[in-house]
């Protein structure tokens, strides 16, 4: 095909992609591992509603794949039927079920009413609420003590409680939040009515109680992002990155093959992202590396005792997603370059019926400009550029913004990257800024617990906690986690005193591979396969390279630390069970901690050559600053998989130099 | 202009550029901070040669800028008198000898023997030294006993020491090393002959001992990178980065406009690229960040005991700039993209004649698919691409290759990147593989001390530390350094046992801003103004963040880490000193520890609000493995400094959509 022909053609492709991939939603699934489609959610609904058991007031608060049984999706062959299942999370007077359904075979497959657990909350819970709360005469009484009398620019909002806070949650379900005045603003964030709490039940959709501690003014701090004054930054050229042949990936479904890797992806609407069956194309070989990996739990707890902010924390994931999917919309050329490639997705909607959300993840190539190897001798430079893949998806809940990425990198490495963007929670103070104040962060101080990002506006000080799920299959299902400690060895050496040695060691519990990092005692984190040997006769492994990271401050017996107990460890190993995909349990909302990573660990099973799973934790304290006001820009962080002595040779090396 | 001529006009501007860029550099400088010109190294000759104080055997090793006095760089206007002067440090007779040449007023202005520390080792005493060696019957002889007569493919090599190894060096100028066997391959790395080491003084040009401790053969692995079988990725698309209307900043000599930043850079033969006067242009006020950045040292010390290998610590920069300058060329489209402008630089060669070295840095803009700021609210999507500027060198020193950037960012970011790569020094073992080895890592095996790379090929142990040296002045001379310290806070709040509060000290004294990374006593490093309040009321300042970084495992009183001494901390701050630019003393070579960071700053001297200097540590442990084999892929790290009040609000916020 003629270069100018080609030209047109692919633009036109391109444009082809999007009705190629909706109609691809209502196909029949082609592998286990994908996400429900259309008619698979309709059978879904098909089975529940003629199971006899669907009541008028059973809400349907959640349907996910039920992910299969590892082994059968390993023995699978294209061809074979596949074996699908969804679970259901449902809720009827106040009380959580969860039913199981065989799509294939048109059956439910259990039913059960679990009196200890809360389903997670949904958006009509949310807009319900907000009507019961706004009908309060005791909420009109405290609007009106603060001049409030027009309730139209009210929102008032209830939040979940993301862990055991009080006695009185006990077989109920309880929520608490407050109201916002957004008169004068386009976004409701930073409007928030201090002082001023609503506890109500949200099975008898009634008020409990409104505590009205204090009056404080609203903010009236400039969150209007996009009317801000603009200043120009003359002379900018364009830039822009181009791909005149096209793409080099090829996408089947949800199959991607690019350069010598290979993996599937699904969207799904709690997890985001999911990629499965991730591994290196050996000349005729493929070699696993990943069976799964996921972003599991978010846990973003706030650090300000007052009222309305002790409760501020969130188990982002597990308490949200089903008040609308986890992942968002991404913009093109804000979010994914111009030679990007985008993915729709379905969730469930209202009465679990199919929902469609469009251009929720985007896959390119990358080409930053930077060398994946060089080397300058006797005068001759060699070397080559660095091109990376990228699948990008951003979830959003509520004010934040997560870019997260998967990286995957032409010398081996899969790199997780996280950005964070967003809107900070902030807090009205009495005083203007920090020269009101007596003294920066000091006790009783309007800044003690944040920072002033905008006049009469406090940032909150908080942490992000992210736990990933990587289910770790190098060369083969079983695995084995070994630390390489870097200790300081005395010498008798007449030039030197000390060296520092590595001390493997192969963890034989989960206690064992529980690790914290620490500049003065360093350790690698290698997954290997002490059944395959590389060609010297190490086995061969991935080493999981931590980036920058946080450890949770908080008491391990204070209620949200027990929910967000995975920030204890930077990193755990379990060995794999299919019911252990959550960090922070299945069901966060009033938790007391217990499901979950620290949980299921404590019997300290043993993880040697085995199906293991990697859980990291990636997290960072916040303490914000006027640049972060009224929308912050992206913090990056990230951790990387890479190969050690997997390959037997650096493998770009053999690579022409363009990139 | 039509955008057609245009498009023509630049790729000949382009062309035009190189020719451009060395003509300036045979012009008078323009600013006290420009690197040596031309005419000003043959200033520095003549003024030294008609001192009468050269000796037919006095020999030129370095030639440098002495960086003028801050306070009148700052005074300094366009149009006043530019002051000019060279340190020059010479060697005679192993004696060191320092010169201070005033260039405008052709002055030698001291000269000074200095019998306390050595000079850095050049190229010819390399040359000299190799002779020697090649000519001496013990080393003839051994080299038989290994069954090699033809000396042809035999390199010798004596590597001065970069700390006080042994008595002996008292006085002396002393070198170990040894000899590579280079038969059948283009590059001699890997193919050193253990047991064999060589002790030269390189004063009196003569070998002083031969120790021939065994025979083990001669690595043969593969190394010859560009000769490796290929492993051809079909399908690879081409992807290329482009500004059809040319780039978005203005260089005007050595003096940068991107954006809102500001700053000038030059190309130092001893530290590379030094950044000076890097600022905010807000509005018609310059705002200044950074009086100087630079790379200060690196300090690579190795893991292995052995003959050979336990003298192998190296001082990097200060050890080695003096045998070519530390910057070494860059190729267009493998190290940087091709929208890169490049610029040559000038050092001191024999005789300290000027010498052009082209193509040792380069300047792009990148964008590489990220945003810089997005939010997803009520269905709308908003946000930015982010753009990056990269002033990027590369450091070659022998082996390693190092990546160094300085990225300007727009929202006020500036990230100092460095990436290594490079070929891994190596060590011929008996033992073929770990399969052969008695147990991995263990006492007594062969990778006791390192691991294999390949075939009797063992990667070694290292380290590799860099210090960076900012000279900070946020918004003024005179800045503070505050420790935000993280600490716990216990509640008594019925909904909560525990959050964190921010604790913040301005540092004193230089003991009070030794900062070492514990994830579980946190704290954000801020250099603040505390004459200049921003609309907060909060000082203005910047935070430095770091990345992935490591601290040094050796006794604080062992020889090289007397030398490498700022490994010990992740930060230092210090009072400015003109004399004090080098993080390990001025000459490290035979060093006994006696210069440098932790001696400076012994005396506690104080650092409140006056001129600061902070001297970040980027580190990190190198344990080989497979895939860093022949030439390892660039393995990154950084930190960034970012604004903190700095900007009343995000300054990317108004920013179009584009990147």
């Amino acid at each position: 095909m003629p270069l100018s022909l080609r030209k047109l053609l692919i633009p036109l492709l391109c444009t082809l992609l999007l009705p190629l991939s909706l109609l691809a939603q209502s196909q029949p699934p082609a592998h286990p591992l994908e996400a429900l489609k259309t008619q698979e959610y309709w059978t879904v609904y098909d089975v529940l509603r003629d199971s006899g058991k669907m009541e008028t007031d059973t809400v349907t608060h959640s349907v996910l794949l039920h992910e299969p049984d590892k082994n059968k999706v390993l023995a699978w062959k294209p061809g074979d039927a596949v074996f699908r299942e969804a679970e259901v999370i449902l809720l009827r007077k106040g009380i959580t079920i969860e039913a199981l359904v065989d799509i294939a075979n048109r059956k439910l497959e259990s039913w059960r009413e679990r009196k200890d657990v809360q389903a997670p909350v949904t958006r009509d819970e949310f807009r319900e609420l907000e009507e019961v709360m706004k009908k309060d005469p005791r909420v009109i009484e405290a609007l009106k003590k603060r001049g409030i009398t027009d309730l139209a620019p009210v929102d008032c909002f209830a939040d979940p409680f993301s862990y055991f806070a009080l006695p009185e949650l006990d077989g109920h379900r309880i929520m608490m939040g407050g109201c916002s005045y957004r008169h004068g603003v386009y976004v409701g964030w930073s409007r928030d009515i201090e002082g001023l709490q609503v506890k109500v039940d949200a099975a008898e959709k009634k008020v409990l109680q409104v505590i009205d501690e204090s009056i404080t003014p609203v903010s009236q701090a400039p969150v209007n992002y996009q009317d801000l004054e603009t200043t120009p930054r003359p002379g900018t050229t364009p830039i822009s990155v181009s791909q005149p042949l096209g793409p080099s990936f090829q996408v089947k479904g949800t199959e991607v093959a690019w350069q010598n890797w290979r993996f599937r992806f699904r969207l799904d609407p709690r997890l985001g992202a999911i990629i499965n069956l991730a591994g290196i194309q050996d000349g005729d070989r493929f070699r696993s590396v990943l069976y799964e990996g996921s972003m599991s739990e978010l846990y973003v707890p706030y650090m300000d005792p007052a009222l309305g902010w002790a409760n501020r924390v969130f188990i982002d994931a597990g308490e949200f997603y089903a008040t609308g999917q986890i992942l968002k919309p991404l913009r093109a050329e804000v979010d994914c370059p111009s030679n990007a490639v985008y993915f729709d997705s379905l969730a469930w909607a209202d009465h679990g019926f199919p929902a469609i959300h469009s251009q929720v993840a985007c896959l390119f190539e990358s080409y930053s400009g930077d060398p994946a190897w060089r080397h300058f001798e006797d005068q001759q430079l060699s070397g080559s550029g660095a091109r990376v893949l990228v699948l990008r998806t951003a979830a959003v809940v509520g004010n934040y913004d997560y870019v997260l990425d998967w990286r995957f990198e032409r010398d081996g490495n899969l790199r997780v990257t996280v950005g964070a963007t967003g809107i900070v929670e902030t807090k009205a103070v009495k005083a203007k800024d920090a020269a009101d104040s007596p003294g920066h962060s000091t006790a009783g101080a309007p800044d003690e617990f944040g920072h002033f990002v905008d006049k009469n506006t406090v940032g909150v000080n908080h942490d992000h906690f992210f736990s990933f799920r990587l289910d770790v299959d190098v060369d083969g299902v079983n695995n084995s986690f070994m630390a390489m400690r870097l200790v300081k060895l005395k010498l008798g050496n007449p030039m030197r005193k000390s060296i520092w040695v590595v001390e493997p060691s192969i963890a034989k519990n989960e206690k064992d591979a529980m690790m914290d990092i620490h500049l003065d005692r360093p350790s690698m984190w290698h997954f290997i396969n002490p059944n395959v040997k590389g060609p010297l006769g190490y086995p061969t492994g991935y080493e999981l390279m931590p980036g920058t990271t946080a450890a949770s401050l908080l008491d391990p017996d204070d209620g949200p630390q027990k929910v967000g107990a995975f920030s204890t460890h930077q990193l755990w190993v379990t060995p794999n069970k299919q019911d252990e995909r959550f960090a922070s349990g299945v069901y966060p909302t009033q938790s007391k901690g217990d499901d979950g990573l620290a949980v299921w660990t404590k019997s300290n099973r043993p993880i040697e050559n085995t199906d293991i799973v990697a859980w990291y934790t990636l997290g960072f304290h916040h303490v914000t600053r006027a640049e972060d006001w009224p929308v912050m820009p992206v913090m990056w962080h990230d951790f990387v998989l890479r190969p050690f002595d997997f390959f037997p040779r650096n493998p770009v090396l053999a690579l022409p130099p363009a990139p």
